[in-house]
């Protein structure tokens, strides 16, 4: 049992059709004794770059000793490959190598190990062209959660040729910072690829004009939802550590009209109000 | 393992995040050996009286040795305590001290012990503002699931302190009774506060008049879907021992324009049919 | 351990009520040592063919020794009996007797005994007139995933008694052959009830004009998503080894307006264009 791990599992496969139950038939048929964590199967299809945060984001919350099997893959069929990763914090990442593993590995630590996923015994017979998930990604993730050593997945990969998506950068402007919306919830909270030191060290005081799709808004700078007014839009620190837009009791996504991709401008205002006070006072 | 308890988790999460699945995660950290149980994430944001009607309805269910995780938490940040309940059957309640627990708890003989779920070391670090869900409620339901003693995570509470919901009461009127929605399922399903013996013992006869928004329905008084006609609307004691008024076939949500919070009269009209003979003949 | 069995569990009870999850707890409760697997419970409501389709194609993804539990029960409280079979495989699948099962079973070497699920020492009680998916089906499948012998959960069935689905046939036209879609994911592909086998005898050529709903359309017989241009309507043969019409980056069920049940005739053009590239050149 020592040399078992769990296998956290991550896709865009939605909760309507078989995919991701396929994918868990799969595992428990392959590492019957191993522990399966559903992540979530509601990344919005095809979207590898929010769902390469969201793995990144929530890797700290999963056990230690996991598989990370990752499928957001509009590639199927196509020439991208499939690889395994090993982080330096020895979490494996299983996938397409379409940019959605490194995010992660490299927030862990970084990737010691790569591996091209190769060895056809490992697979499902015959491999479909269109679910490599199921045929290739969840059969070599649950071989490697029972115990499978990373070397047998097949030939090493030079790590410096993994592919990497391009990550927004935050820019500095002359009233304040211009970020990326990268990932919407459920509720229209708008994480944007901004960590909270740099929007502290950028000291735009509260409240803050957000300028977004060419209209301007103004937002409390606020720690939490109750302490702002109902219809407020708020900017505050999300539970993950990234700065995110929201509107109290309301979706920021509606009211602001942001997608993921949208660029931010955070502006100071003169003449800021007093900080949000201190929680439950 | 004797000392161990499932997990039982019920959630206003959704599915597209990844918020079930974070809070997924830290439990098997914490507790690899415990067994979670997924109730649902599908209550409705922030209805709070609805998912205590849920937990309520759905513990008989459940393993006898477990754990209840329940997190509807529109006053996260905010002042609201955090609790930790056990019933006179020895169910554990995690979750807001906002009336989500104490329903259940109630109905399962009562509230014997209850704690503030304040010591620290239980907690996930750092405690983000808005998801006690993850690094609170998960954090000491996993842990007491593993065996903590509930003294262990925090001061003892006074049970008649606890937030108790408003639960809308049933009315007699001259014509029959005034009932209200709690719940309304996918299927468009409209579970009444009302049980069984008391409808019966109002004796409303069959077919009856519903009144609700102003209109007036005539609703066949019937045991299952297959002794009506389809379109036909319907009430009848759901699977929960709740009465509920359902269109065959249909969404009595919708025919009816019902939402959770409506009151609905039932009345007895002259000259009532015959009832609805039994099941399979 | 060796006598007990995953639970395998499909159904239509969608993702929001508590259905699927008190199922969840039953099958805890009554069997705590099983593992549990989730398929779907997104099926259409009430589409049994959909669901026995959807049961056939994932049955050789999930573990050897399993129950099969599923529930699509649009006559639930009605006189449809309750049934458990055992495939030629070794499988045992629980449900109703409302063809839902059959198929799957058939595809598994045959249904090689079944009983009718009659014991009501095994039911919960008392057993509600429209859940019989907690009150029956789930209490009967864990109990036989624990080690319950088939037989004993009621009088014997005659296999040649059970109801059976009309599976639509394929039929061969002047031009080409006709078929019937079968399912519809959430990306819009539609499957048709057409083997890859069939397609390949009738020697349509590529491309090949498809005729639905009274509309001609051209259409690629592709292996994969990435050999023909975005917004393509494509024939390609599924995961799960299904005829399927698709759209590239599209959805097909939009774009051709297609629904379950409707027929789509494949016919033969002179002069069809070069087969498809192989992958990845």
């Amino acid at each position: 049992m020592n040399a078992t791990r769990a296998v956290c599992f991550l896709s865009d496969y939605g909760y309507e059709d078989d995919f991701a139950g396929t994918c868990r038939g799969v595992i428990a048929r392959l590492a019957p004794d191993v522990r399966l964590i559903d992540v979530t199967h509601g990344i919005v299809r095809h979207d590898v770059l929010g769902a390469a945060f969201v793995l990144r984001n929530t890797l700290r919350y999963m056990p230690d000793r996991a598989v990370h099997l990752a499928v957001v893959d509009p590639g199927v069929g196509g020439p991208r490959r499939s690889v395994a990763l090993r982080s330096g914090r020895d979490r494996l990442f299983v996938g397409p190598d379409n940019g959605l593993l490194v995010l992660a590995c490299d927030a862990d630590r970084g990737v010691v190990a790569a591996r091209e996923i190769a060895n056809e015994a490992l697979f499902l017979s015959p491999v479909s062209e269109t679910f490599h998930g199921r045929d290739i990604f969840a059969a070599a993730a649950a071989q490697l959660a029972a115990g499978l050593a990373l070397d047998e997945v097949g030939p090493e990969v030079d790590p410096a040729t993994l592919v990497r998506l391009e990550i927004p950068k935050v820019r500095g402007t002359k009233h304040g910072l211009k970020a990326t919306a990268v990932l919407v919830d459920r509720f229209g909270n708008v994480a944007l690829n901004l960590d909270a030191e740099r929007l502290d060290k950028a000291q735009l005081g509260d409240p803050v004009e957000l300028v977004c799709r060419g209209e301007r808004y103004l937002a409390r700078l606020a720690r939490t939802f109750t302490c702002v007014q109902p219809s407020d839009i708020m900017v505050l620190v999300d539970s993950y550590g990234q700065v995110a837009v929201a509107v109290n009791t309301g979706s920021a996504a509606e009211v602001l009209g942001l997608e993921a991709g949208d660029v931010v401008e955070l502006r100071r205002l003169p003449g800021n109000g007093p900080a949000c006070p201190p929680t439950g006072v």
